[in-house]
């Protein structure tokens, strides 16, 4: 390595408190993440908020770092902000933590940062905060990247409010994030379009809530997927869900690489898809509004008596099977 | 590895978004971190809570994970509601994220998640969201832990109203953190007792606020230590502040190994050491509260209208030299 190329990458001296770690906030951080809050306030940001808050976080360690739809910049996002989201509160501060290893090239961590500037637009959340370590080469791979984010709530989506009868609904076809890592991983070229569904969801509950959508549960079905979202309120509702099969949206290409691998769709991780519950009554106006952002978005399912604490899923041939909470390592480093 | 010590060890699936991981938030972090909010609520916590608030994020990564005197359990607590006590805020709710590395024993994450228990309780702050990764061997060091929080301010410290006069106070004697880790990693049998000096700080900062006096500005010296606290406040702030090299106190174990090594005790890593600028009338009762909690707490130095944005160290002789901003690696992986 040259004197020039060691120039173009993260050192230990970056994440040392001194001088370097200065420059890389004021150059790179500052400029990219740049608002009155993060660049007035010291090591803590001041907030002007009302209660009730929401107050989430998640680390990010996705491998690769790049995949078709997105990167770890746009998910470390995207995450938080759908975390928010998804408590029915406004998606507006975040605070963002990266662990940097040794030797990073700032090419790759400004085209990081400036994905992660791209998608807080999309939602108008702002980094308020931030702290970098950087740790010696081999004592991380690349980049870690944790989001936390408080906001404001204007709704209370709980499983706690969902009752017999209630309508399930997902926002979009599932399966997608799991399957093109996966897919990325094997080093297939893949024809078709199989992307990642990696995206920031604020406009879709905001959509849901402005229209007056008594919104019951909510949740994004990442990791353990769309088995796991409904799994959880099952058991912790003590109620039944009963799933049709056949209306849950799974694209060809997300369903052909679960027959090659093995792997069951709805237990795949999304990025950007989310299960609601709603009063049936107001199921087909929720549907209509969520296919305003997607057309796969489809009513899938009803909260039942039976089956106390279990997904049941239906095929159209009449046949019944448990839709099981996921099992074991699954797709590591999915997000 | 015999099956049985696979089982006893951190897995891939513990961090999958299925059965596993569940069962490891509900039997380990459930159980020492339990608090309503936590467990009555689903991925965010929801808080009642009135602004102004403050709001910080920091990862920890030290290394070695055990030192005399702490370990990262307890400086992941520590580092993240001081950094909210230095704002002003009552130190209220935490979120925290693990990134474990497969294999990481069962052992050592209770021992670490409950060392972060022990610590909570010195301050009352409770955690009320969280987030589980694991990656694959050689991904990651043992484990990072992200503490995110979130409190209500109760003051506005701040080095904007730092004014001339003011005299600099530090709440301790300063580099034992830094001295400490560079000790174990040396792996030197110290005699003495070189302990870092890692510590939940609100109780100190409290009793001033409680007292009424009036804290200007006010900064844990974490990475960079003394240095790099001070060089900041007069940079921003564009005054000079003049300290008295022979008035900073620095135990005789961390002057010796800093001699030994070649460090300046000021730029060393402190977790648990504060500095404050308060009205020159309020110096010796700030001194007096600070004392209740360490002896060794001195008055060090005064915001001066010389030496603009510098940071300059009297000798008892009468010479002077700046005390720069420090620069290069430091130690990694300090905190």
């Amino acid at each position: 390595m040259t004197a020039t190329d060691n120039k173009r990458r993260i050192q230990l001296s970056h994440g040392g408190g001194g001088v370097e770690m200065n420059e890389l906030i004021r150059k790179l951080f500052f400029k990219y993440f740049s608002n009155e809050i993060l660049i007035r306030d010291e090591d803590a940001a001041r907030l002007d908020l009302q209660g009730p808050l929401a107050f989430t976080t998640d680390s990010f360690t996705v491998s690769p770092r790049q995949f078709k739809g997105g990167d770890l910049g746009k998910i470390a996002v995207a995450g938080t902000v759908n975390d928010l989201a998804m408590a029915g509160a406004i998606p507006q501060y975040l605070s963002c933590g990266f662990i940097i290893e040794e030797g990073l090239t700032f090419a790759e961590l400004e085209s990081l940062v400036k994905s992660m500037a791209e998608e807080l637009e999309k939602s108008g959340a702002r980094i308020v905060c931030g702290d970098t370590k950087v740790v010696p080469k081999g004592a991380a791979d690349g980049i870690f990247i944790n989001t936390s984010g408080v906001g404001q709530c204007i709704a209370s989506p709980s499983w706690k409010q969902l009752e017999v009868g209630d309508r399930i609904l997902v926002s979009r076809d599932v399966g997608r994030h799991g399957a093109c890592i996966l897919a990325s991983r094997e080093g297939m070229v893949l024809e078709g379009d199989l992307a990642s569904d990696c995206a920031t969801l604020w406009d879709d509950v905001k959509r849901l809530l402005d229209a007056g959508i008594e919104v019951r549960a909510m949740r994004d079905a990442t990791r353990g997927g769309l088995a796991a979202v409904l799994n959880e309120w099952a058991a912790s509702r003590e109620l039944g869900i009963q799933v049709q099969q056949d209306q849950v949206p799974i694209a060809d290409e997300v369903q052909g690489l679960c027959e090659l691998f093995g792997f069951e769709p709805m237990e795949l991780a999304n990025e950007g898809t989310f299960v609601l519950g709603v009063p049936a009554d107001q199921a087909d106006q929720a549907l209509a509004l969520l296919r305003q952002g997607q057309q796969s978005a489809a009513i899938i399912g009803t909260v039942v008596e039976q089956h106390l604490g279990k997904v049941v899923l239906s095929s159209p041939w009449g046949s019944q099977r448990y839709l099981e909470l996921p099992k074991g390592e699954l797709l590591p480093r999915i997000c």
